[in-house]
């Protein structure tokens, strides 16, 4: 484990992540207990053992109320922190909800429905709720999860190198379009919508991948891949090379052509699919039995190169392109 | 460490720990690495090793930002959380923020300021803030503090058995005296305010008493001990007996009694002092060494009795009455 505390300087660009880098870099440093600490999806505790994140959905940042059940803003909300969990290819052991709601809310069952789609995020890893908080919110409401799991290799998003091939489970995009079609008021297709309110938490396939492929950097896409690629490539002193042609599109993304359908999944965010690296050539042995074990496409969409930055060439295009990233910002103004 | 899960059944009366209970039951059961669940201050984690716990603080429910800095919220958000891990008489290692933030003071050094209170505070008890999330929030700044220890010795609130002491730490009620003029939009003088402010986390206080006393139960004031009090005797199916001439009254409580002062200091919340019960005659040896060394009264108020609930003999008075826990209730009408 080699970044510790500083993996924070890591972090791709966008006026949220300096804020996150001026917040860390005034915390103390790490004592003996701490092995990764803040900049990677989640810190690790005491001899990699431990690996610790937590997560906010805030109602009218994160999601609306109007867009979803509150079973699925609990499961949802406990998935976001799983799947950082997933990154760090740690076991789930252990879940903290802290619930803030408005007081009807408190007091007509929306409560106790939100914890149950939380313990019912918990369980569907094999993880347990152990304690928690709520309280009373003059605001929106809040819910946020703390998750704790157990690692056994450490798989960081600086560990990507120069060679290394990169690949994404799953569809990207889907969650995205959904997102875009709420704010819109546009309907929603099924597909869509059930990639934005019911994501998996990618507990079992990391597992998997970490034991039988050559593993290097791991991440859990939660901005969007252009983003997330991004912190990838920051981290790792790096640059991303994606191939326009090999992403996964998920079949509800719009778009007029491929070149939009494809930039769509890569901006789109909240997929809470993995991307890694992994050294060449080790994870096509290894690809049929993941797509068959898990039903859900393991898609090589690019490697990674000398230099810095997130590049990509377009379906029909033959040279590389800047990939900007679009991934949420929260410090965008108001209703962007 | 004997009541597993359940010991969630022990929580005392209120609407709010109803819907505490209700949550909780509701959730899966913890599996072998879970040996403490809900219903304690902190859960415990493998083997005893690991305390976990995370506390809101709400803008408009917990404090007003009229009433203290940034650095304030964020250091006491954050001893709230410690004083969870002090109740388990465990070290704490790290601690995890997440804080939601509306968009000006993301933008004004107010999240920056909040941070450096945060880290003030781990910083205190020798722990690293290791991670943590921050988003913009359309209401109140929401400040949630995740915090991990490790413990020694696990002391339950269910812990108490007839015929133990009672004890507490410091003086008691001047964070409520505070509370109740800043509500009132009376002055505060400077005692109660600091009390509420810059509460110390008694983290070193809770492991000395652990390694030289015969500590049984042990809690952190945060409802006011007339309300703690309540969750003890549930926990521990015993009664508490205070004798009201030996409560530790802040000089800052105001009353026209001493009656009136030993309730203001039983019922205000927010002092996160310790109280534990512990074997008859095993503290008073102790209680010089400890005032020595921490500057601050240790007090036999009280006793653990066969029975139910929360008694006490008021000043003057010879019978005991029931107390009443009038600790702060989230289900309260708003502004109550």
């Amino acid at each position: 484990v080699k970044d510790g505390g500083r993996a924070v300087i890591g972090l791709g660009p966008g006026a949220e992540f300096d804020l996150i880098r001026r917040f860390l870099l005034d915390s103390p440093s790490g004592g003996d207990e701490v092995v990764v600490g803040p900049g990677d999806d989640a810190a690790v505790l005491e001899g990699g053992r431990w690996a610790i994140t937590c997560d906010q959905s805030v109602e009218e940042v994160h999601f609306r109320r109007s867009w979803m059940s509150p079973e699925q803003i609990g499961y949802r909300a406990t998935v976001v922190a799983l799947s950082d969990l997933a990154a760090m290819a740690a076991r789930p052991v252990a879940v903290l909800p802290a619930l803030a709601l408005p007081l009807p809310l408190l007091r007509d069952g929306t409560a106790e429905a939100v914890q149950r789609g939380i313990a019912e995020a918990a369980r569907s890893v094999g993880a347990t709720v152990v304690g928690g908080d709520v309280s009373r919110s003059p605001g929106p409401l809040v819910a946020n999860v703390t998750a704790l799991g157990v690692v056994e290799g450490t798989h960081l998003r600086s560990d990507a190198v120069p060679g290394d091939e990169l690949w994404v489970t799953g569809r990207l995009g889907g969650a995205g379009e959904a997102v875009r079609r709420l704010l819109a008021g546009d309907a929603v297709a099924e597909g869509p919508m059930e990639a934005f309110l019911r994501p998996t938490p990618r507990v079992e396939e990391a597992l998997w991948l970490a034991g039988h492929v050559e593993l290097h950097a791991l991440i859990d896409l939660s901005d969007g891949l252009a983003s997330d690629a991004g912190h990838l490539a920051a981290a790792s002193g790096v640059a991303v090379l994606i191939a326009g042609v090999e992403v996964p599109v998920h079949p509800g993304v719009s778009g007029d052509s491929r070149r939009e359908r494809a930039l769509g999944a890569l901006e789109g965010g909240d997929d809470y699919e993995l991307a890694f690296t992994a050294a060449a050539g080790s994870v096509r042995p290894a690809q049929v039995r993941f797509e068959e074990r898990f039903g859900i496409p393991l898609t090589r969409i690019g490697r990674i190169e000398h230099g810095e930055g997130v590049w990509w060439v377009p379906p029909g295009a033959e040279d590389p392109e800047p990939l900007s990233a679009r991934g949420f910002d929260h410090l965008a103004p108001e209703g962007a």
